[in-house]
């Protein structure tokens, strides 16, 4: 049947929409969702429908990412036909079924995810189906592989290449802003893609561009690379994974992590990694809540990795508070630099070292994490971040005291005196989301006293920073609800978590895509 | 966070969405997918973000479904703040982590999903959790009794209301055309809403706007069930279940049906029904393949019947086959008139007096089946579909040579002299379909021999109907592919049902979601 385009000035979201009246549907045997096949002067491409109750007759509506990719005039004649729907839909059936998938039908499936071929609903089921059946090593090797192979790869010519990864879930963790600079400077070449936040306070990447720019090509990255051994960039432009950026913009609104796995592997493999150390914080509010469970996560690790080749040893920290007092991207680039300066609290001090005394041990040093110690505190970490900085195109000279830092401040105090007991992360993590990280830069907070430190009633427990009232209020408001510290005398007084009076009661969200 | 409103000439699907650029978002400290609260002039709404990376600062494109709620002006400054995910996203987190929900809990999803503060990411993710885990009876019933909530209902001044329902999955099945007259013939009160194929040959609603006007107004169908006890009509325009309408538009592309129970009886309950007989056709292609599954089911309906105060039967029925002989909507329609008239096809005419006799027997008749053939041989059933056919606006004095048949036909011969062994009811569908059927009426097929019949080499097994010849082409290649009837000399000859020689092969669709 033919039609009439009409450019629609607007995107899909990267999807491949068209927009016609129910009544030429009908007449076309389609209905909503159905695939069309789109023909125009000898280019073809299928896009999935949308019906429209009042839309004008014999006219295709046409989202930019189509008419782009058909070099479509307005008004232009369209052939349109009905589209099978495409064979990876049936696997995804499958699976729904309980099916075990096969490389190839996974293959399948992710190359339809990245051609546009399945829509997000379609691509929701699917998620929805591996996290509730869970998925066998072999589909988690296909899944990786399939992700590589329609992502770009980036080629050092170096060996070997080591890399460290953290699964996330723990607020406040700038440990990588750490160890990238004690690997680099032990003469190894560690090249670091980090992501932004997604649901979290900050992201590496996050961290990193209060420093120096993050959002480098290809190329140059190579360039940094060659001539400081490392670099800590954004890895979101570098088209590494187009599938698992597609599939996390459907797990993101359910809040489920079932790709795990396979994302950060697939990512470390396009980055050449040979040697990677893994970090899974534990904690009750972290994204791996018991020492099992994050034991598990970790053989699959290791098994996965001797599947793609590289070498993987994993480290289960401690995720029971947040890593060091900063929380939100300058805040914490601002006490990363204090620790390479050779000021940091004692936590992130002890994490980056054991992390990257992991990596050292890789490779056949004596003690690794007491090198990594000593290249810590004999400045040569330092040193090397400011080269790092410097070649990512930042200033090496900059101080802690030159980033920016909300100009609004609210210390909230403690209520009595006693000891710190429990620390929520979740609400701290919100706590500070609401005082505007990751997007405004400047704000966050900044804990004054950590699990087991003692307090005075009136001193204060967090300072909450931000650039305007109306976050410092809503921060204010949230802390209130959230109680997010506890201060008693003694461990047990205080035995009721929570109090539950309603059946559907709200609670809090969690954030577990940062990964 | 202020922004100038452009109305975007367009629906979207009835959801709720606006755009805004990547940086406005990003801003705003949202991610496509994630909630927006606009606030115009005292109105307020919640919609669902879509971000693109070309649309100019400070703008928010608004869909149609919105500037319509908000009464929106071009370029009307409208207040715009991130929202918080409602509530019932966490109970479909709940589902999929294999949660039961309770009642409330779904009474609040389904709200969500008529009041379109889900999308239909997230709806796919529920029904997909759904047929995962499956639902509990208390389930089925909270289901049932939101849908109804969200829905209109009709009431009729009479008592009894008797209906029946067909969870389809078998071609050519125009047993309702019979049963309703029948009933009503009898005295009783049967208002038949009916669907339209989704990805069947033909649904009820199909076959009788063949023979007059379907689409008839809640008081249009009062009136005509007053005036002749009964009505056959589409119930798509009734708004008797908004949320299941929603449903089916995620269901349909996953090709699953979590929802058929509680879909279904809601249905019956918005129209007042109080006895039902429920048909469930049960074969190897058909929806439900074993009895053992059909009897579950049947179960099923009968307690969630007692659970919403209707009294229900259930019906196992042969689905090995096509119902009759004629499969499309115009093709069925003239059956089911010459059935009516005294020249059925046994099957049908079994089918449907053991149907409609069910239904007689629940009213307390002595020989319901017997009660039914004899109003079926002596007339009276026809006499009162031509009354029904006359209420509802259509011509009363219709003969089966006046409905239309497509005027391209083809008839497909036997290779060899045989038997007919085996009829793939799902390849039946699909010729029919590629013919035209259901949006060309016209088209279809018939059977000129079923399971059993004796066929000479040469003879015609059935003939397609269409309008034109380049579907008659489509119908004909896929004859040929499909091999819908087999012939032999005897049952065992042909042990080979289908041969594999890839893992990941194409296969049939299934048409399950025509309920």
């Amino acid at each position: 049947m033919e039609f009439q385009s009409r450019l629609l000035d607007l995107e899909a979201g990267g999807n491949f929409i068209v927009v016609m009246g129910a009544d030429d549907a009908k007449r076309l045997g389609v209905i909503s969702n159905d695939r069309l096949k789109l023909s125009s002067s000898g280019s073809e491409v299928m896009a999935i429908l949308n019906t429209a109750e009042e839309f004008p007759r014999g006219i295709l509506g046409v989202y930019k990412e189509i008419s782009s990719k058909l070099e479509l005039q307005e008004g232009e004649t369209l052939d349109v036909m009905p589209a099978e729907r495409p064979e990876s839909l049936r696997f995804i059936r499958g699976k729904i079924m309980g099916e075990k998938l096969m490389p190839k039908q996974i293959d399948m499936i992710v190359a339809d995810v990245v051609e546009r071929h399945l829509s997000n609903l379609e691509i929701a089921a699917f998620v929805t189906s591996l996290q509730i059946h869970g998925t066998s090593m072999e589909e988690v090797e296909a899944l990786a592989n399939a992700m590589i192979k329609r992502g770009k790869t980036i080629t050092f010519e170096k060996t070997p290449i080591l890399d460290k990864h953290s699964i996330g879930g723990v607020p406040g963790d700038k440990t990588t802003l750490l160890v990238v600079p004690i690997i680099a400077a032990a003469g190894y070449t560690i090249p670091k893609s980090s992501s932004r936040a997604i649901t979290s306070p900050a992201g590496t990447a996050d961290r990193m561009e209060v420093l120096c720019p993050v959002d480098l090509r290809m190329g140059e990255i190579v360039k940094v690379v060659e001539e400081v051994n490392a670099c800590i960039v954004w890895g979101g432009a570098l088209d590494l994974a187009p599938a698992d950026d597609l599939f996390i913009q459907v797990e993101y609104p359910l809040s489920i992590d079932p790709l795990l796995l396979p994302s950060i592997m697939s990512k470390k493999k396009a980055m050449g990694s040979t040697h990677v150390v893994i970090d899974i914080p534990t904690g009750r509010n972290a994204k791996i809540t018991t020492i099992d469970e994050a034991q598990q996560l970790a053989f699959n690790f290791i098994e996965l990795g001797n599947r793609l080749d590289m070498k993987i040893r994993c480290a289960v920290t401690e995720g029971e508070q947040p890593i060091g007092h900063a929380v939100g991207p300058s805040l914490e680039a601002r006490e990363a630099l204090e620790a390479l300066m050779g000021n940091g609290p004692p936590d992130l001090m002890d994490k980056a070292t054991s992390l990257a005394g992991i990596l050292l041990d890789m490779m056949g040093e004596e003690d690794g994490k007491q090198k990594a110690a000593e290249l810590l505190r004999s400045g040569k970490a330092e040193e090397q971040m400011r080269r790092i900085i410097e070649a990512q195109g930042g200033d090496p000279k900059v101080q802690p005291e030159d980033l920016p830092i909300g100009e609004k401040r609210l210390d909230i105090e403690a209520e009595r005196s006693g000891r710190v007991l429990s620390i929520n992360t979740r609400s701290i993590a919100q706590i500070a989301r609401a005082a505007g990280a990751p997007s405004v830069k400047s704000a966050g907070l900044v804990l004054r006293a950590k699990l087991g430190d003692e307090v005075e009633e009136g001193q204060p427990l967090f300072s909450i920073y931000t650039d305007n009232g109306r976050r410092l209020d809503q921060a204010r408001a949230l802390t209130e609800e959230l109680e997010p510290l506890w201060v008693g005398s003694r461990i047990g007084e205080k035995m009721v978590v929570m109090k539950i009076s309603e059946a559907a009661a709200p609670g809090a969200e969690r954030y577990i895509l940062d990964r």
